[in-house]
């Protein structure tokens, strides 16, 4: 994932993107990647939705898709200096405290 | 990021949370997440947005919004079968094709 | 509703928000706020969806989210000179004229 | 408005629409059209975005995307039953006294 980020971070500089890339841009860019992504759904029934991958436009599209969302939040941590991995590490491990799993009588004791 | 996919694919399965994760919602999930990271900024300056970072609190929300993104784009990635890694390496790829880098004077011959 | 856009643009002005409601910002704010509507529906099946309004909780909060959406959607229209049920009107001409009704044989004269 | 809403009600009605138009998918697809709003602005600067409706390209996109919500919007109010003036009505009406006019001394007293 590093080496991806610095391929982005390399495209961008050698393009003179740096200007456009503030974190407040890369986070809209990434939300408009996510809707682009809903888009694919909107009108699809949960089953629907759950055979996307079975037809080889709509597969690609969501494959797309995935790679963009990725691509504007690896470049939005570069760019505010925050490791996804490490931020989503802390939050499982502060959720499998909230939220204990059902049946081992955690949240009870 | 394989053992994190892993981590939030036992999360959901052990409190039952498969029935509600079908790829329309888990992608409907991931673009909620990804406003909550555009709302810290929304109405910051370039300049702001730029020191989000310099502030505990706000960094703190920042963490804690791309830790969300990065668990439903992993959970969504999981669930339609899609290695996200993979799915950017390619896009790259395409675009170091489609956007060759200036001065090297590939767009122009 | 020019009434209700002009109660939103004194609000703003009495509060010296003028500064913050750039075209871009009240763009992104309109985007958080239909996120917000998403949000309430984003676990629920089509038909747990259509029930929205049955119960007084989830009801509320639709109706909170509906006037966040138009409020913004209004702010920026005021700010970009825009006058949305122009806009809309002129959108239906030309989707009456690009979708024609189906089995009135007009997409086939 | 309630002209407009009727319209697409009919319009939607006459191609057999009414069986996607869940009030999940209908704010689904508000937030995309709310994020191809954003998209138009996503890499301009503030000055940059104030002067949007100064070039025709891009102010025909702004017109279409404006009615793209709008359209959305009304169709979901539309399917749930909201009246959206009246919800923004009370949401303003609940604002000024939350947040009372600077400089009345409303909130002191």
């Amino acid at each position: 994932m590093t080496g991806l980020q610095q391929r982005l971070a390399r495209f961008a500089a050698e393009r003179d993107w740096g200007q456009y890339h503030t974190p407040k841009n890369l986070a809209a860019a990434l939300s408009v990647e996510a809707a682009e992504l809903v888009e694919i759904f909107q009108w699809l029934t949960p089953e629907q939705s759950a055979r996307v991958m079975a037809e080889s436009a709509s597969a690609a599209r969501v494959e797309d898709e995935v790679a963009d969302v990725l691509a504007y939040l690896l470049q939005f941590c570069h760019v505010v200096g925050v490791d996804p991995l490490a931020a989503l590490e802390a939050k499982i491990e502060r959720n499998e405290t909230r939220f204990p799993r059902p049946g081992t009588g955690h949240s009870m004791e």
